[in-house]
């Protein structure tokens, strides 16, 4: 126990590295089952920033569905800087919370397995070499996207920030426990495997995320960067396979638990 | 006085038409230059929501500037569905304080005088009809820009989000006093005259930005929508005229004041 009250983890990010070896069980032990897991950063105090087309395979069959706004043709379709958007942070939900399906906004939902980072210590113009002491601790983030609205919009900020569209957890592993370079990401939609690659595939390695976005932005302890979604998404199919009401999209990422959530 | 102490006005945006009439002027009268008026929202609560391409004649600028990557050709440049992208809430500056010129980071600088709109009453779903409704009042916002930025991320929130970059006031009038759908804005840098158009020229007027916006995402009291940039922004001249330390961007909207900031 901490010893005092804290509204979420978001609040106490920079000192997670000093809390965590005073930390001490304390009261009754639970089950799992019996207590309701909020997200991580259950409400981030500002955008959650993501990285698009940051994966080789998913570049290339985001640009081939269409819908890729960034890129006017296929030899386009793999970045040469990180391309940087926003998800409104009201729209975090936890690890079994329901995906809302937005009736007569949207019918072409989708689902994008990321690995999440929260930022520790905040600062401005980090270095490569320092990006990781800047890091607190590490989680999943299912980007849902409504393609249609991405597309449409060019920018895809409302796309990507519909109600509910931004999963997040089950929970925060800290950073001493994780080497986010070589973790295999899986997503499945019902039984079926539908993403399964590695973070060592990055085209944009996290050092140079934090670098890129920090040159100029004043990072912030509490900060949420999900890192971009690999190949196997619903429009990287012929026909897509968009995501339907009763579906259940489940993402496992190695040391980081499993983020599973309905689409209701 | 309110008779409660606010931490800004974001808090009491759902409340400002009832508080309004019961204000009553207290304590000693202070002349202007005796106080420090922060921005109207100082810390928004999430980002900025930001229109791109908003009127026919900037949209036709940017294209032809090169610096547009929504946009393969002219006949692409005018959006047939708002655009719509975020600034980082922590870049917001009050009139008078400095933009800090990103040295290192950009060499292309450039402003956009914009309507700002602060919602105060939230909702999901707000049909055209009722959008005025949802608006507690009108500011002015300078959508700083580093256009370099813009161009090579493809997404647009770092280029619109660099630290200072979202000067905002210099105070909140309220709806009541404004009709948002003919105001002159006028932007000087320095003493030249660069913008100088009026909001009956929006390409998605204020109603269709608040329908469209608040169809899938729900709009919060607080949340601060910038409505987009006429021609004459330092791009669409050739060559292009950045912004340098030392200059000064003013910009005046009818009824709303004057929004002035340098370059520092």
């Amino acid at each position: 126990m901490l010893g005092r009250a804290v509204p979420d983890l978001g609040a106490i990010a920079c000192e997670l590295d000093a809390i965590k070896p005073k930390l001490k069980p304390a009261g009754a032990v639970l089950p799992l089952s019996a207590v309701k897991i909020e997200a991580p950063i259950p409400r981030p105090a500002r955008n959650v920033m993501c990285v698009g087309k940051n994966y080789h395979e998913h570049a290339k069959e985001f640009t081939r569905s269409g819908f890729d706004s960034s890129a006017s043709s296929a030899a386009d379709a793999i970045p040469t800087a990180p391309i940087i958007f926003t998800k409104a942070p009201d729209c975090v939900i936890a690890d079994g919370e329901d995906i809302r399906y937005p009736e007569g906004v949207s019918d072409s939902v989708d689902y994008e397995a990321e690995l999440g980072l929260v930022i520790g210590r905040g600062g401005r113009g980090i270095t490569k070499a320092d990006a990781y002491k800047h890091i607190c601790g590490y989680t999943i983030i299912n980007d849902v996207t409504a393609r249609d609205l991405q597309g449409k919009h060019k920018q895809w900020f409302l796309g990507k920030s519909l109600d509910t569209f931004c999963p997040m957890g089950p929970w925060l592993v800290t950073s001493d426990e994780v080497d986010p370079e070589n973790l295999n990401v899986k997503c499945w939609v019902n039984d079926e495997l539908r993403q399964d690659a590695n973070t060592r595939d990055l085209i944009f390695d996290i050092p140079t995320l934090i670098e890129t976005i920090s040159a100029g932005i004043t990072l912030k302890p509490g900060d949420v960067i999900a890192t971009g979604t690999p190949v196997g998404v619903g429009i990287g199919f012929t026909p897509p396979k968009f995501l339907k009401r009763g579906d259940r999209v489940t993402i496992e990422i190695d040391g980081l638990g499993r983020l599973s959530n309905m689409v209701a």
